[in-house]
């Protein structure tokens, strides 16, 4: 609407705004796609900056990681690059609940994803700040072009920067992570803020107004920073890494950067009689702020009051990097006012005499729902604009990256007049991510869990590359490095399983024998020399898939009986009008979720077997 | 004035506000000297930054590198630790004017600078905005603790900060930089911030303006920079450092960081043509920036007007790093609209396709003028008040890091109750540059030169230690490892000197010997092989001291003469109105300035032989 004929005039097929976890994926596709982008960013110097703790992975998040990378993006090369801790997460437990994790140095992560984007053809790392979204009327020509112009208004034309510039793109991709009129709190203090020490994002929260778009508040919220000169460490135990670690990218065979401890402490019943005396000055509890935060992530006045019967609770002492006494305090994030932040430490072994370098703070901000959305993360009302990240109302660098992936993908795919492309939720982590946010929302900032994956057995760290290298060659997301390297692992897998049904142990075929529980590869290759050729990662496929094939068919045949009502598609433009008899809650609910299938139809929340059975009847018709 | 009785109350001997390059010396200084400091700065993620081009030192502003060095101050181990190109600029020219420099890698550069500070015994580092400087009036006991604070109106308490709280203080010293109402202007556009993608500092403006200080503004300009990949090396000139770096800190023996080179581009006649042709949508030339900038720093549009006969100007393209594309485009600093930016780059060659990742722009800002100051940085006004670095008016990292020193040992010593230390002008740059502030003031931004200094064959580069280790080490600035290491020095080049005495070359001293223009130290070594044990920076003392005998012996007759008239001093007290015959100019420039020695009295620029007599004659009265 707000067409700028200044001579500061830019054009790309796919602008990106905001450079987080999010936004540097996100242009990092579309730009291995072709794409000609432009990824803007206020400050060049917070590019890829982690906001929050100086950790990638964990459990789920993890697993996210590694399909990031085996679509190619760009978070499983850096932190294996700037990791200072890798540990694998319960390793007791079986292999679909493997998850790796490592601490990271912050500001070498920060500067190894700037130096990928900068490095990156087809792609414009600019430093500017969006003051506006342009959009026009969606036109019959655009309804031609597109299924999901149908249902949009406006199509976005491109944005307005400061200093009177305007940059006019096919596709636009917000990734605002937690500017959208965000709000700080320690205590009774408040500042207006994203992040401390910088600002909000207000022109982008006026366009979402004026196009109409649904938004809702959420919070989320940073433990204080330690010096680390001032801790006692002789009064904290120790948390080593793994002794050989194991790298989150499908393209290294091992991690170099040097490794450092992380240290535990306590809290104990007096630090939890301060909070609780002090509760009335924590704005969560006051009532100065009453948006969700995240349940699984809480502060510890959350966790003094939920888990009242714990006497302790354990605090991750996290080195932000090799260069800097900056400590982490992960487990005490926290709103409380400043003297209680300092007073509580007084009362904790170890960090009596610490020093804070910044207080905790929450922080409120604006998020639209993501049920706004289409599942590769277009709006449905703005044909063009994508949106990824904190905004759509998720939490976590990994649910961010990922997103800002597969909006990138799809962004790419736009222009070159190509259908999107989602993971499903049998191939990906992230084919649940996106597919739990457009079809159920979120009432909570939404973090990955193993438990949101129904096929988590096939969902597994280890075999990332297999469920979506693949899909990634064939989408045009990987070079020929990553294609050679998949197809030597697979020659290597095909050849370990090959050699396991030729070779013998107490006259069992070698595969048979280490179907056995207590017996491990290496046992196996006593056995069979010729397997010691095969490589670790490969002889991990060889066994997972031997040893749990039983578990592994099981949830195949559950996910090809899934499949089969996946591929009961429901057109974009079907209308729900003509089933007089469907109920109005579901009439309601389908058209604003629209799902594309009967199977997503089904896992909205409230509908009923019988509602799907009537849509199937119709859409026969 | 603003008492805060909240509980988040701090008490400290120190606060220093921005973490900048003055704000860390002073900080640094301040805790080495064991006085409780806190160093308080928006945003911890700008510690040390180089928020202009990525180098240090240079002409005239090496030497001070060096001095700050030599004192015990952060800058010189920085750069050594994280410079990726050393240049001893003028290495043909005499001692005197041999200048180091280096090529930082800018985020390496400022992670070491955090980490220096972190690990700071007395020193906290926390991330505050501050809001308000509390001032009380002076009382009778201020006065009678300091002769300075007869003058002062307001003795500093402390300051507010966001959050509700409030650190109180003894001494507090402004290191703003560029934030006090910022304007950045890059054509017609315009944008408040200090730094691009930052905000400003308007409480602090506010406070001054309350407190009465005076207030003028200055300009200054940043190049754009440019992506690496998008620039074709074999079209531009390289420039590689030098071969055998030379360190910056005495403490260091040699370089170990990897060495990159720059290159060199050229503009060209169509580029002014072009500059021409836009000049008035220029800010400076347009009228809408009137205050004036750094005249040694010019603006290319600048360049092309004062220099409308040269048809070249070289930009040099310096490496911000050695794992980041960005570029900095040194020579071309610009305030012209980004089209003009975008074409100008079209027009040279190796730049035609260059992408630029930040626009140029210029940005005005408030600085007091440094009258008002006493030598030793400390308001007139407000006692216990210190201001360095660009409040000051002056430009350039080394300016600024100096300062801060120097503020950071002075407000240390006021805690402690002793009277200020400055070193003169015939010790350091340093004592150069703080009188010329507090004498003359300052009418452009002020950068060092060497021809600013009147003895400067002796203050060399290769010297600094000799002449403020010394000093350093009776203030407590330095620690043993410093003392030891100089202490050895100064030993070898006793050794040496006396070696050149005994040795003797064609029967006479090879100290003789030595004085000869084109004899070098290794003839020298051939005939007194003893000479070999001495190190390369004792032996390069030892010739130097030789060598330029004369010279040096014939400035420090000059020297002794000089501080004759400094050791004349006049008290802080001191009444102009007691000399009836006195002039009226001189009599308010006196009053103004209140020098604090006939030597000084005499440097203010308008006064006289006679005024100075005046002053003399009744001194003794």
């Amino acid at each position: 609407m707000n067409h700028d004929h200044s001579q500061n005039r830019y054009d790309y097929d796919v602008v990106v705004i905001g450079a987080g976890h999010a936004g540097t994926e996100a242009a990092a596709a579309a730009a291995r796609l072709g794409a000609k982008t432009a990824l803007l960013t206020t400050n060049l110097d917070t590019v890829g900056q982690m906001s929050c703790n100086p950790a990638i992975g964990g459990v789920a998040k993890g697993q996210i990681v590694r399909e990031v990378d085996a679509l190619g993006g760009l978070m499983g090369e850096a932190i294996d690059a700037t990791g200072i801790q890798f540990r694998m997460l319960n390793r007791r437990k079986g292999p679909a609940m493997h998850s790796p994790r490592a601490q990271a140095d912050k500001k070498a992560y920060q500067n190894h994803i700037k130096w990928q984007i900068e490095s990156q053809p087809n792609l414009d790392l600019r430093q500017e700040t969006v003051l506006d979204l342009i959009t026009r009327p969606v036109t019959d020509a655009d309804r031609s072009e597109s299924e999901h112009a149908e249902f949009a208004k406006q199509q976005i034309v491109g944005v307005r920067v400061s200093g009177d510039a305007t940059y006019f793109a096919k596709t636009v991709i917000l990734t605002t992570g937690t500017f959208l009129k965000a709000i700080m709190h320690t205590g009774e203090a408040q500042s207006a803020g994203g992040r401390a020490g910088e600002g909000t994002t207000s022109g982008i929260s006026g366009a979402l107004n004026r196009l109409g778009f649904e938004v809702e508040r959420f919070k989320t919220g940073t433990p204080p920073r330690l010096n680390a000169r001032t801790i006692d460490f002789s009064k904290v135990e120790e948390q080593p890494g793994d002794e050989d670690p194991q790298p989150f990218s499908f393209l290294n065979d091992a991690i170099t950067t040097p490794q450092l401890p992380c240290h535990i402490a306590h809290t104990n019943d007096k630090v939890h009689e301060l909070i609780r005396a002090n509760l009335s000055r924590a704005p969560m509890y006051s009532g100065q702020i009453d948006s969700r935060g995240p349940r699984y992530c809480p502060s510890i006045e959350d966790k003094v009051v939920r888990f009242a019967d714990k006497s302790s609770h354990q605090l991750f002492l996290e080195p932000e990097g090799l260069q800097t006494q900056e400590i982490y305090v992960n487990g005490i994030s926290t709103s409380l006012p400043r003297d209680v932040q300092d007073a509580m430490f007084r009362l904790i072994p170890g960090l009596e005499n610490a020093s804070i370098m910044r207080y905790g703070y929450a922080v409120e901000y604006d998020f639209c729902p993501p049920t706004q959305l289409w599942p590769h993360l277009e709006s449905k009302s703005v044909g063009g604009l994508f949106l990824a990240g904190q905004i759509n109302g998720t939490t976590g660098y990994e649910e961010a990256a990922g997103q800002g992936l597969i909006a990138g993908l799809n962004a790419a795919r736009s222009v070159a007049g190509k259908s999107p492309w989602v993971p499903s939720r049998q191939d990906a982590y992230l084919g649940v991510l996106v597919d739990d946010l457009v079809t159920a929302g979120t009432d909570e900032p939404y973090r990955m869990f193993t438990s949101r994956a129904e096929y988590r057995l096939l969902l597994r760290q280890d075999n990332a590359d297999r469920r979506l290298t693949p899909y990634a060659d064939e989408l045009g997301l990987i070079d020929s490095k990553r294609r050679t390297r998949f197809a030597e692992k697979l020659e290597q897998i095909k050849r370990g399983r090959e050699l396991l049904k030729q070779g013998r142990i107490e006259g069992a075929p070698a595969e048979v024998y280490l179907r056995r529980p207590e017996v491990t590869w290496e046992t196996i290759c006593a056995a069979v020399p010729e397997l010691n050729s095969i490589d670790g990662e490969s002889a991990q496929q060889c066994c997972v898939d031997i040893k749990y094939a039983g578990y592994i068919d099981r949830q195949q045949m559950e996910v090809d009986k899934q499949v089969r009502l996946s591929e009961k598609r429901i057109p974009v433009s079907f209308d729900y009008e003509r089933i007089p008899t469907l109920r109005n809650e579901a009439r309601e609910k389908f058209a604003r979720v629209r799902p594309l299938s009967l199977a997503q139809a089904k896992r909205i929340s409230g509908i009923t077997p019988a509602d799907i059975a009537l849509v199937l009847a119709y859409l026969g018709k």
